[in-house]
C-alpha cells in the first residue's frame, strides 16, 4: 500500500471501489487525475438504500470510467446498514468504538472482488477511499489491515506470483473531511451526485454519523454541499 | 493459521468452507471429530455445474451441521471453471504451472466471507480443505498466501480487534491425496456424496485434473471410489 507521489502513466490501470459516497467519488477521480484507466467497482450488497448504486453509475460516466456492478449475498446481516430492524446511530461520539453500522469484514470482501477483477483485467493497481481520520470506528479501514490485505493479494493471486504485485492505493487514508472536499473541488468531482447518507429519500437524514462528518467537511472547507440545495 | 493438535471442546464453533469435494468434506468431518460445532459454507458461484451445491448440502446434513449457501456473481470470467466457452485441461502435468481452472483470487474471496460469517456468529475459527502437495498450481492455496490471510482477517474484523482471533485451520495442508482418502475413511465421511469432477453429469469424467487425483488417491489408498460405482 502506498500514497507516494507517482508519475503519470497513461497505460496504467487500476480497479477503483466506487460506493457512490464522496470518499470513494474523490478517490476515482483522484486514480483519473493520475492517468490511470479506471475500472469502477460497485457492490450491492443489500444496503438500505439503492441511491447510491444509481448515483455510481452516473459517477463512473463523468469520469469516463469503465463501470462494473456485483451483487453478493450476506444473509448472516448483524448490521444496522443492511437490516433494517435495527437502529441506525445518531449523535454518536463519531470515531468512539465500532458502530451498529458496521458490516462484518466488508473490506476483506470489496477487497478480494477486487483483486479478482484486477487479476482477470491485469490491473496494475487498486484504489479504496479508506480513511483513519474521520473513519467512524471500522476496523477494516485501518492502515495496518490494508498493509496486509496488499500482501495478502499478492501472495494468493497469480500476477502475485509472477511478481507483477498489483498495488493497494488509498490517496484519501490520512485526510480529514476538510481536506477531502478541498480535494473534490479541486479535482472537479460532480458533488451532486455524491451521497453520503446511511438512508436513502430525496434529501440526506442529517443526523447519521454518515451525514454529520460531511457536513463538517463541507463547512470546514466553507464549500456548499449541493446534495442540501 | 495452525495445524496444531488441539483439544476437544465442545463449545468451540467453526465456518468451515465446504465445496462438495472430497477435500472439503474431509475437512467438515474432520472439524467435527475436533469437537466444533460446525457451520458449512458454500458458494454458487458460477460453476459450471450445481451438482457439488447439492452434495454439499447433503454432507452438511449428515455432519449435523449448519448449512449456510451464498450466491456470488464473478461477471469477469476469465477461468475455464466458470466459463464453458474455455476448455478444460486434460493430460497436463499435475503441479506445473497455473491451469486454466484458475478462478482468479478465489480462496481470497471465500475466506473473506467465511471471515464475515464467523465475525457474524462470533465463531473461533474457519477451516478450508487447501493443501499443497496435490494442489493444482493455484496460489490460493499455498500455506504462505493462507497465513498472511489470516492476519488480514484479525486485522480487519471487530473480533481481531477485540483480541479475539479466529483462526484459520488447514487440516489437508500437507496431505497428498492417499492420506485424505484414508483420513476421510478413518473419520467416516459420505464418500459417496463428494464430487472431485469438474464436470457435471451421472458419473466423473476421469481425465480432468481434479478427476485425476482423486483416482490417484482412491488407488493408492486402496479404497473404492463409491462415485464410480
Amino acid at each position: 500500500m502506498t500514497n507516494d507521489k507517482f508519475k503519470k502513466n497513461k497505460k496504467k490501470s487500476a480497479v477503483v471501489l466506487l460506493s457512490g459516497g464522496l470518499d470513494s467519488a474523490v478517490t476515482l477521480f483522484y486514480a483519473k487525475s493520475k492517468g490511470f484507466e479506471t475500472y469502477s467497482l460497485t457492490f450491492d450488497y443489500g444496503q438500505r438504500h439503492k441511491k447510491e448504486i444509481y448515483l455510481a453509475e452516473k459517477l463512473a460516466k463523468r469520469a469516463a470510467s469503465y463501470w462494473q456492478h456485483v451483487k453478493i449475498e450476506l444473509p448472516w446481516k448483524g448490521s444496522s446498514l443492511l437490516d433494517e430492524k435495527l437502529k441506525l446511530p445518531t449523535n454518536r461520539k463519531i470515531g468512539k468504538g465500532i458502530p451498529s453500522t458496521y458490516v462484518p469484514a466488508r473490506n476483506i470482501i470489496f477487497l478480494s472482488f477486487a483483486a479478482s477483477y484486477a487479476e482477470s483485467i491485469k490491473a496494475d493497481a487498486i484504489f479504496i477511499g479508506a480513511n483513519i481520520i474521520d473513519y467512524s470506528g471500522y476496523p477494516d479501514c485501518r492502515e495496518d489491515f490494508l498493509k496486509s490485505m496488499q500482501q495478502s493479494i499478492i501472495k494468493g493471486t497469480k500476477r502475485g506470483v509472477e511478481n507483477k504485485k498489483v498495488r493497494i492505493y488509498t490517496p484519501l487514508l490520512k485526510k480529514n473531511k476538510q481536506q477531502i472536499v478541498k480535494l473534490a473541488k479541486r479535482l472537479e468531482v460532480p458533488l451532486e451526485l455524491t451521497w453520503s447518507c446511511y438512508k436513502g429519500g430525496k434529501k440526506p437524514c442529517g443526523v447519521c454519523d454518515s451525514c454529520r462528518l460531511r457536513e463538517q467537511g463541507f463547512n470546514s472547507a466553507n464549500v456548499m454541499d449541493p446534495t442540501l440545495c
